[in-house]
């Protein structure tokens, strides 16, 4: 195997077996991990990275296709990241390898990942954010996360773009979804896909009241779009683009964006931190303490609340 | 409002009106909620939990519906806990009130809540078991933990009852599906839905290979049992509880119950603490630090590794 600067050097020059390679490193906790991510933190930071998430069906594979397609005519390099179950791409995850998209296989300015959604919680809420920076630095201008909008980590994902869209689809009862998963609070596009169909208009109606409804925005505040496609036939991907460029531009000129990322960033060393400070627990168990208190719990002794105190303090001294 | 003590005596009678008081306090982070956690401990214990998951569409609902039917005959009282976003029952997640379960809604032996999955990563997996314990010391003899397998965190939760059932559908793909999301190991009962559906046998089959496949087992091991249902048609229930029942027995027999309450004692102890840490992180951030590192991630200066490893020394010297 290659040392972690020339894999970094071949990934900068759009290498995708080094890439890959890459990918993997940061997914896992290689050795390696802290040499590639030290590496990787001066070449960060050009990629726009845009966030995709909607329930199983709305058509998220087929947009994002299609949005990669629209891209690659303007020139510009494009990475997805797949995480999402039911995405035809996430059979890579499960073969740990590279996956092949039909219409974008043979683009050498296309790169592909998927990622398993099994493992450990909060494993995604730390890998994804390790991958965006893989792609970021081997030169991807757009990024493409792709999550299914069902768990809350999926959710949280796409909520760290700088761009987060989210797709609906009529008559799948998303209005009402949309309220209770919250991502009417998280959109900053929103995609009502399959537009062809019957309800669309009553989708895109009740969608546009929803964001209607919340707090009242002052002049330069920004209204999200919702934008109609028929994904599957390439309709409204031109205004899909022009939405993203426009909230780009919008962010750009308000100081969001710097912002955005400056946060994305805090919430990336938080969940890095906590993840260590939980290792830190279990070697301080060891676990016989937390076996202990675990035993006192079940016994009825002690409720969990009243034991996470003994541990914290207990953590605390050393 | 009635005090603590009065609420828990009341839930102790089956009074679904203080039960779900007790709920709320238990979901939100209300000032009562250590007194209430505390009044709780020394009443659980007593409940059978198992945790239903699946994908969208296999028939969770109706199985739980079908399965509660079933525990009523035989005189047992049932709470049902809807982790669920897709589930009919979550609507009450959004009204924040009981749920009506038309079958159900008159019965005093069946207490149905509902949980948004909104909200915070790792909320719901900090609130699911306190919710659990409450339906627990409210007297329920089988506590029924329905999720949708599709985000981490849902899957996290049920892999924490006493036992596990993983429910398919026929002609789903769920086969691969089930490989990929890692819950060929989080089974101990699974149920094949809909089995009057083409693609059953073939559903059954390649599942009864797949669970096969894992490492070898010894003769006094448990070996998942797949049962076939048309829930809807209550087809095939008793042999679930049958199996429920087989491997409660199995469980109680090699001590295997109270070592997976145990484990579970401990993953919630470990939560709290990972929480009340991350809280303090915030305190000390506030967010000054916190802000520095991430204006370094930014601008490339600094990786987010490195920039936690800052954060957990801060916090180690106080």
């Amino acid at each position: 195997m290659q040392d972690v600067p020339s894999l970094v050097a071949a990934a900068r020059e759009g290498r995708p077996r080094a890439v890959a390679r890459l990918i993997s490193l940061v997914e896992g906790a290689s050795p390696q991990l802290r040499e590639v991510m030290a590496a990787l933190a001066p070449l960060t930071g050009g990629a726009y990275v845009v966030g995709l998430t909607g329930s199983p069906g709305v058509g998220k594979s087929t947009t994002t296709s299609a949005l990669v397609g629209a891209f690659r005519r303007q020139g510009r390099r494009v990475g997805v990241l797949a995480v999402d179950p039911s995405s035809p791409f996430s059979g890579g995850a499960l073969l740990g390898d590279r996956v092949r998209m039909s219409d974008h296989a043979s683009d050498p300015g296309v790169y592909i990942r998927s990622m398993a959604t099994r493992g450990h919680l909060g494993g995604l809420a730390r890998a994804a954010p390790q991958a965006v920076r893989v792609l970021d630095a081997a030169g991807c201008d757009v990024v493409l996360v792709e999550t299914v909008g069902v768990g809350q980590s999926e959710v949280e994902i796409a909520s760290q773009a700088d761009t987060s869209v989210v797709l609906l689809a009529p008559g799948m009862g998303d209005g009402i979804q949309a309220a209770k998963a919250g991502i009417l609070e998280i959109g900053d596009v929103y995609v009502v896909n399959k537009a062809d169909r019957e309800g669309a208009d009553a989708t895109a109606r009740e969608l546009n009241h929803m964001l209607g409804l919340g707090e009242a925005r002052g002049p330069g505040d920004w209204r999200p779009p919702v934008v109609r496609t028929v994904a599957a036939r390439g309709e409204g991907i031109d205004e899909v683009v022009e939405a993203l460029e426009k909230h780009r531009a919008w962010m750009e000129g308000r100081g969001v964006l710097a912002a955005r990322r400056r946060a994305r960033a805090a919430r990336e060393v938080e969940t890095l931190a906590v993840m260590a400070l939980r290792e830190r627990i279990g070697d301080l168990g060891g676990d016989r303490r937390l076996d202990a208190l675990a035993d006192r719990i079940v016994s009825g002794d002690l409720d969990p609340y009243g034991a996470a105190d003994f541990l914290v303090e207990a953590l605390a001294d050393g």
